[in-house]
């Protein structure tokens, strides 16, 4: 958050006044020491995006893959806290190694969650199905946003930023991240788990709190959540993977009432 | 837009249905036949969102760079409307071999409006101020959400689809574009107006259904254009970038308030 000089018009009235906006600046990850991406983002929590980003494009599987996550900006070079440097330990440095060979610097944004895949093929390709049985009652979902709501610190300041949360099977809040992208927020959420080893995310749900879009359903595939909910809309793509992979995908979660898009099995009524 | 089947949960109360979802595919665009880059998008408006795209990554700088932009997709392949070969004429043609050349196939998704920069001092570089002196009566500013809401066909069946709108000078509304992505809007909003050679779009103020994030503002900086507001709130960089390239930000433009964060010389109060 940053502390910034506005004008507030009204009508036929102007004042000037401080306001507070979301934080945005780049981050540099680099593997091994070579550039590999640099994605919007809102600073804080870098080493679990930069866990949650490598978990989504395939590099690493598990916290055994990663070394270690370091910040190395430099002061002199104007990148002080925004580069960050992986290594990988064991088969996820070749895994590394042949990533970067096939391909340069890419610049991601705020919302980059499928950088880097070849083709469009690849998209639909490489996702476990979920298999948990469990199940959440409608009455528990409906506790979320305003769980996940209590939890944020800086949106209602700024009005700014995307909220992810990550949720037991009681509807108890784990994590929650924050972000101007919302991809970025549900990295750092996942990161997180994935950083304190608190993994596979079986026996969890993520509720985002924007709209659900292909990406933010493929994050959770591949992180094996089997529930995600949202404040918004899912598109019809994150529908289709989500049929596909047998999550449970809900939508427009707002008081007492949501809709169910796929894997109703897990919502009891 | 694809009818779905849901389930519509309320208090004690489910019932099956049939609602709307915002359409998101992957659109491959292709430069010369080598696969230059996959954005997740709504279809439609994908000529148009080609064009934006490449003029936001610097590829091409008018209408006089592009050769064709056609469909090639394929039914067999599962790919039939969501491919689009671009051939360029002149100096651009250089400029895309360099570019192939230094990058293989990258995904952008949705929010990918700088993909394949290389680091990031590139993002602030290479983008010329803006030199437009007319200024937008505040009480036209406020016209602004609604006439963009009521072009709006996509929105209110499904909630999941962002608009980006281009004014002119006197707030009437040129042209609007819908998308899954709020980047993809904006470049299928100036991708138009680059196809119609209406160009360049000094005389215009793009207006966007969400928040504004840094590329946001890049891309209308790098079209030229003077004024961008909001719905909400734009983030830190945004702000940095609006005032670096004397662009005039505003944001919660909601009734007859709104913030005006960078630019105040072309609101006249």
């Amino acid at each position: 958050m940053q502390s910034v000089e506005v004008i507030r018009v009204g009508a036929g009235t102007a004042e000037r006044a401080r306001d507070a906006a979301a934080a945005e600046e780049p981050l540099e990850i680099r593997l091994e020491g070579s550039p590999f991406v640099v994605t919007m983002r809102t600073p804080g929590a870098d080493r679990e995006l930069a866990a949650g980003f490598l978990l989504s494009e395939g590099l690493i599987t598990s916290a055994d893959d990663l070394g270690t996550i370091r910040h190395c900006g430099s002061e002199s070079a104007g990148t002080e806290g925004n580069v960050v440097d992986v290594t990988l330990a064991g088969a996820a440095s070749a895994r590394v190694e042949a990533a970067l060979a096939s391909r340069r610097l890419v610049v991601a944004t705020a919302a980059c969650g499928v950088c880097g895949r070849r083709s469009i093929d690849d998209l639909m390709t490489n996702l476990p199905p979920i298999v948990a049985e469990w199940s959440m009652p409608a009455a528990v979902v409906a506790t979320l946003p305003g769980r996940l709501r209590d939890a944020q610190s800086v949106f209602d300041e700024t009005g700014g930023l995307h909220a992810a949360g990550l949720f037991d099977r009681s509807g108890a809040l784990v994590v929650i991240a924050e972000d101007v992208g919302r991809h970025n927020a549900v990295d750092k959420a996942i990161g997180s788990q994935l950083l304190a080893e608190r993994w596979p995310l079986g026996d969890t749900a993520l509720f985002v709190s924007g709209r659900t879009s292909f990406e933010i359903v493929q994050k959770a595939v591949v992180a094996g959540i089997p529930l995600v909910a949202a404040v918004s809309a899912p598109s019809s793509l994150a529908i289709e993977l989500a049929r596909a992979a047998n999550l449970t995908l809900l939508g427009f979660v707002r008081g007492d009432t949501f809709n169910i898009y796929a894997g109703e099995q897990r919502i009891l009524l």
